[in-house]
């Protein structure tokens, strides 16, 4: 009998070092204590925290720096090889290589055994005529973030561009930083991805109580100034503004990924299978540069939250790491603090589910969040949204009230295993008069409202 | 042909006019808008949240009048012919008829068409020497807690038996009142019934900190005085107390239902089938005088919760007025504030799975609300306990931390929908630095522990 060869230990090589590659890095690690594990990241530190950034701008985390996920010595303690202000340059599937080149142009090419694409995506600002000018920002990046809060100390009126969660974000700290703050949205409405109309006005209302002027309805025509940005024009008015912040959100980094054969799919992001895995064999991908599928209409869809990130990379890292797992689907639960106004939502709203065809039923309450007679018990808003014939609960939103990110994550529990609204009437939860009250609003009184019981 | 028979209106009488009772004419009075309802209830005021009553006492809530659930119109409104200070005596189930006796003695015998016995419970007072002294409490009625309260005033010490959540809930409030307080509990833990011995220290060295002693495993041997209490012996100790509150539980009454003929269970409650109609034709129950079937092991336990009394009460209400509903059992869902300290649990802990002889498998985890550098993150303890084999949710517990009750809210809706620790760990939770952490603690972090992952 030969010597049994030594088999040596698998390479990984993760494109990107953010929440996907992390989290992919992670559960790589953890699946094939033996394997090499790359992660190849353009930027000069690890992993952040992107979600953060309007916070600091708004002076409630004290510095950047806060926002990095891990100490550097994770990474060693992981044994993740993590080279930073390194870029890949090209991916060759037939040969199952990757390229890269530092930061001082060295090239070098690198073989893999799973690669998992982790590019991440960029923000995409539309052709707005002045768009360039000192002072107008997008929000993605730590380098950004630093630039903007450098602006901020001078600046005495803004504009943001884009109602979605990062934009009125940063308006809120804007204008908790004494910036006399606009917002401006092309679509009709405030978060039009996430809430109806009818929850929507509720959250402008909440920013118009704070002074800040939010027009709906309108896009930019103009960034107004000379190279120093000095307003806009919308609406047929001009606004001034020492500062504008393009939020009109991001597209997912597929360049690389399509230059190296791998299918991108309708919402022009990278396809993926359940595993994660693209196209390619061995290539995985992970994180807003991939296309999800939704777990209600089970249509592809862009979900690009840092959440689902973690839980694609997750995926990704344990297929590519030799195991094996399946990624269930996304519903776009969010959440947010908007001044004092939590917000909230998961799956479908109204309008989405009437877009995709689905006939709706709906449960609207404005309750409490305690017993009536307990001190502090806050005003909350629900609005359920129930699929006609069978009653199964498919969105959830919530304005106002307290603990909205659990009553949300329970309501996308209650969706991921298709409860109806019955079961939400007779589901058995708790109830003491300083924290809750004895029928829940997002859970029972809203689905009794939605059967008309 | 005959001229059509007039058909008279149905009547539904309902026995008992609390949670269950109001919950039960709410929901025939909605199934049938003609139908008469008659409520006969012993006390001399309608129904109130018992919850509340430790609150009143510590003094969060004004009065022990805000505790009524419905102002007196609401009856009228709902055309519910609610007679107080009203005895149900003898029902006789081939006649279809309940015998009742008000304040003045005044006897009557009415028929039904549908009956709802909600008759409650009644504390149970272990057979402890000196228990009928002045001084010594149970706490059910408001008119206990009047009592106890102008008992409060001059106490400078108390000592209360029995550490369940009312136990608890008094002893915290005693404390808050500046009261010298002892707990003496039988078992070798606090809240036995509801958290394993793990997360129960917790609770106990939260009280402690608070300056209450907490005693364990040991009974009251004697309560101690003259006329009125002095104190207590347990433990081999005499312990001083103006006030001695009995809070060993309740236990159902079902003398009524025991002589009119209807079949008790194994759990000395009446038993019921899912639609909560009893061994008897027309006689439905619902609320603390009823046996339940618990969720997971389908096996019959006493719950005895207001929660469960409302969904009891509305199946046996919309099945008695005509309607068709099933009670889909109960998993014990409960929350509490004890000082600042939020402590919840739903489903089995781990010593009641392994009591029922289910295989488990344990996710424990101490993290924290929000992101680790947000201003404000509480720490907080989560144990899973998820059944061996399958690797699904039955039970989950929470202690400390911020927004328990919604989170128990989400695991009780897992357990309800027989969720996977895979499921949890991929769930689409939502994610914002101020309000919660990109891996909730009480569904990903624990159930990722329990996967071993």
């Amino acid at each position: 009998m030969s010597n049994p060869k030594m088999r040596s230990p698998k390479r990984i090589i993760i494109i990107g070092g953010n929440a996907a590659g992390v989290s992919a890095a992670a559960a790589a690690r953890k699946t094939d204590r033996y394997a090499e594990i790359i992660m190849i990241e353009a930027d000069d530190h690890p992993a952040y925290s992107r979600c953060g950034l309007p916070f600091v701008i708004e002076g409630k985390i004290p510095r950047f720096e806060d926002l990095l996920i891990y100490p550097p010595n994770y990474y060693r303690m992981m044994k993740i090889d993590l080279r930073l202000k390194t870029t890949a340059t090209a991916i060759d599937k037939e040969a199952k290589t990757v390229e890269i080149e530092d930061s001082h142009g060295k090239r070098d090419v690198l073989e893999y055994d799973s690669l998992i694409l982790a590019t991440g995506a960029y923000p995409f600002a539309p052709p707005i005529r002045g768009r360039d000018k000192m002072g107008v920002f997008t929000v993605r990046t730590l380098r950004d973030g630093g630039r903007i809060n450098r602006a901020v100390s001078d600046a005495k009126s803004a504009v943001v561009i884009g109602a979605g969660l990062t934009g009125l974000e940063m308006a809120a700290a804007f204008a908790r930083r004494g910036i006399r703050t606009t917002i401006v949205e092309l679509l009709p409405q405030v978060l039009p991805a996430m809430l109806d109309e009818d929850m929507a006005i509720l959250v402008q209302e909440g920013f118009e109580k704070e002074g800040v002027e939010v027009i709906t309805g309108h896009g930019v025509d103009e960034i107004l100034g000379g190279d120093e940005v000095e307003g806009i024009s919308a609406a047929g008015r001009e606004i001034a503004a020492d500062l504008v912040i393009i939020a009109t959100g991001v597209r997912p980094s597929v360049e690389l990924a399509k230059e190296a054969g791998v299918e991108i799919g309708k919402t022009r992001a990278i396809k993926t299978n359940l595993r994660m895995r693209t196209s390619v064999e061995d290539i995985y991908a992970a994180g807003d540069c991939v296309e999800s599928v939704h777990m209600v209409t089970h249509a592809p869809v862009l979900s690009q939250l840092g959440t689902v990130a973690i839980r694609q990379g997750m995926v990704a890292g344990i297929n590519a790491g030799g195991g094996y797992a399946i990624f269930p689907g996304v519903l776009g639960s969010a959440v947010s603090k908007l001044f004092d106004l939590e917000v909230g939502a998961t799956g479908l709203t109204e309008r989405q589910a009437e877009q995709a065809g689905v006939k709706t039923v709906v449960g609207f309450t404005m309750a409490e969040t305690r017993a009536r007679y307990y001190p502090g018990a806050l005003p909350i808003t629900v609005k359920l949204i129930f699929e006609e014939r069978t009653r199964r609960l498919i969105g959830g939103q919530i304005v106002g009230g307290e603990g909205v990110a659990p009553r949300i994550n329970a309501l996308s529990l209650a969706i991921q295993k298709q409860m109806t609204a019955w079961e939400m009437v007779q589901a058995d939860t708790c109830y003491t008069p300083p924290l809750s009250d004895y029928m829940e609003p997002s859970i029972q009184i809203a689905a009794q409202v939605a059967l008309g019981a």
